[in-house]
């Protein structure tokens, strides 16, 4: 499959998802209970159980210096994907969320887009004739909303989006909708010397400008999927240019790819949560030394959503199948986070 | 001009150099004088000077809090080119004579090489030969030694080949011939709250396997050229096997690109010695907020090489013309450096 086709499909997937509402979003109730704590519980939001204790025992023994698991400190390698793994990805990715919000706020400055398709569909918000459109329409649809601007541009549009956009059911902006558990794993792992990356499909510079502040991963640590730049001056300043063209698609087996190119060694800790991720995880646990894989497992239709096998978006087969046999941990979000979102009381 | 022709030329300019002999080679006399340094200087290669004197007053401004040119942590981001910059570049890059080696090396794996082109003429030295061979030429030496093996076997490869190589003037192994006023000022600029990065046209499979040693820069923080990889399982092992194919060129232009695609943000700090850093040092420079730029001008043919307008190898031109209009700090490697290898006495 070629690269821009590729990432087509993935807009396609998540289109038809939200059109059809394969994945029906359950109110949030907020019902984690209030429970006591160790004070130096370095995990707070994870309930007592295997997966805490499979986690906290694979740092311990990691960092035990002499130890026949210890890893040396540039070794500690921790790669995370983003959607669906650190934060929501229902009903539909947040960034195809932006793209749409985008159409409508460019609109004003399109009045041709009122006749002509798939912005027509969008702005009348009728997505089953945007995805008529196949392919082509997606393409359309990215290539306006994340190129012919520069990058600084960008980075400002997402920004003010971030501040500005709601979730449809949380009625929460998009980046309070990160797991407050994945939150403190990553602290937990930095404070222990692991270097932590984000390793996502999404889009590389629709992540930078928030995820330093949700989750302590500066702008450098983070491989995602990146259309091609362009350097050039305008009066005397010099910017770079977002170009209608797919530079990298971090999705599948791209994404050890992106691993080798954008961090250039091995991790030994890998967290996901789909089979997007299943390359990574793999990557991660057929090495010989201590390494660490686990999966965010979507059991809880209450407080966030519950899919899997059938799921059209973050559909998780083939690492639910090949879990036992690589050992990779199954989280259930159900019983094993005590909360899920920071805003939970 | 299209990628792999890009880099064909960037061997090809050097394989000139070579042999024609362009940038004649001085033997290193070593006459570095010793000098009573104050205990905390942190930069006791450096002699006293304007250019020592505006590294340490734009580090001190930049940290100090309040002042109207400190620059928070999390924007200071330095990065340095490596051929040239941090190491030597004469009397050919020295990632070529890896590439001519490794056709010795594996010659005997390949009696055909006695009577084929170009590696027949590599075999007999005649460089001739292989310049008359074009870029088809130059781009089978590259990919006959930089592709058809997994990541880690190329890794270990470059690890042997530094281990035993030596350099033919200095005697020394290439690793040795590293600037040591610039690994100070790595470690000067770290511990001021920097993040450092190496933005080099040169390989980054090449790279990673020796600069975390040599300057302190972890893998993930080397930018640099790339041929692309494809992710494969062998005998149940996940491997990632090196293509023939160019994925990206981080020269000229290329430079403030891969600053962007891999580290997301631009640079407060930037040190270059040829043209080929001259965007990227304007990608800096044109910035509104505090910035520093600088240009490792070989100036020593004695200790090290003097070259910068006519050389084909590292050649400045447009840096030297543009310095005081981007109020770049030009480095007299001469004047400015008490020691320049670490192995000097």
């Amino acid at each position: 499959m070629n690269r821009p086709f590729k990432f087509a499909m993935l807009l396609f997937t998540v289109i038809v998802a939200f059109a059809f509402g394969c994945n029906q979003p359950q109110t949030k109730t907020g019902n984690a209970k209030q429970e006591t704590t160790v004070a130096t519980d370095p995990l707070p939001s994870w309930n007592e159980g295997l997966s805490k204790k499979s986690i906290v025992d694979f740092v311990n023994n990691s960092t035990k210096e002499g130890g026949s698991n210890f890893i040396p400190v540039a070794d500690r390698i921790a790669c995370f994907d983003n959607d669906g793994c650190l934060w929501s990805e229902q009903p539909m990715y947040f960034q195809l969320a932006f793209a749409i919000d985008r159409v409508k706020a460019m609109a004003p400055q399109h009045p041709d887009w009122k006749t002509i398709q798939p912005f027509k569909a969008i702005l009348e918000g009728d997505m089953k004739t945007v995805m008529a459109g196949g392919e082509k329409a997606l393409m359309q649809i990215v290539m306006t909303t994340h190129a012919g601007m520069t990058t600084d541009e960008f980075d400002k549009t997402v920004k003010d989006w971030m501040a500005t956009a709601t979730h449809p059911k949380t009625g929460k902006h998009y980046n309070e909708m990160i797991f407050q558990p994945m939150v403190e794993l990553l602290n937990y792992l930095r404070a222990n010397g692991f270097k932590t990356f984000i390793v996502s499909g999404g889009g590389v510079d629709f992540m930078r400008p928030w995820v330093e502040q949700a989750y302590g991963i500066p702008p450098d640590q983070v491989v995602g999927s990146s259309g091609k730049v362009k350097y050039d001056t305008l009066n005397g300043k010099s910017v770079l240019i977002k170009l209608p063209e797919i530079n990298f698609i971090d999705d599948k087996e791209g994404k050890p790819v992106g691993i080798h190119q954008y961090i250039g060694k091995r991790p030994v800790f890998t967290a996901g949560n789909s089979d997007g991720d299943y390359a990574m995880l793999q990557y991660t646990s057929t090495q010989s030394g201590p390494h660490f894989g686990m999966i965010v497992h979507h059991t809880d239709s209450l407080r966030e959503w519950a899919y899997d096998r059938i799921s059209s978006i973050g559909r998780l087969e083939k690492g639910l199948d090949d879990a036992q046999k690589y050992g990779w941990l199954i989280v259930d979000m159900k019983q094993d986070w005590k909360k899920i979102f920071p805003f939970e009381k």
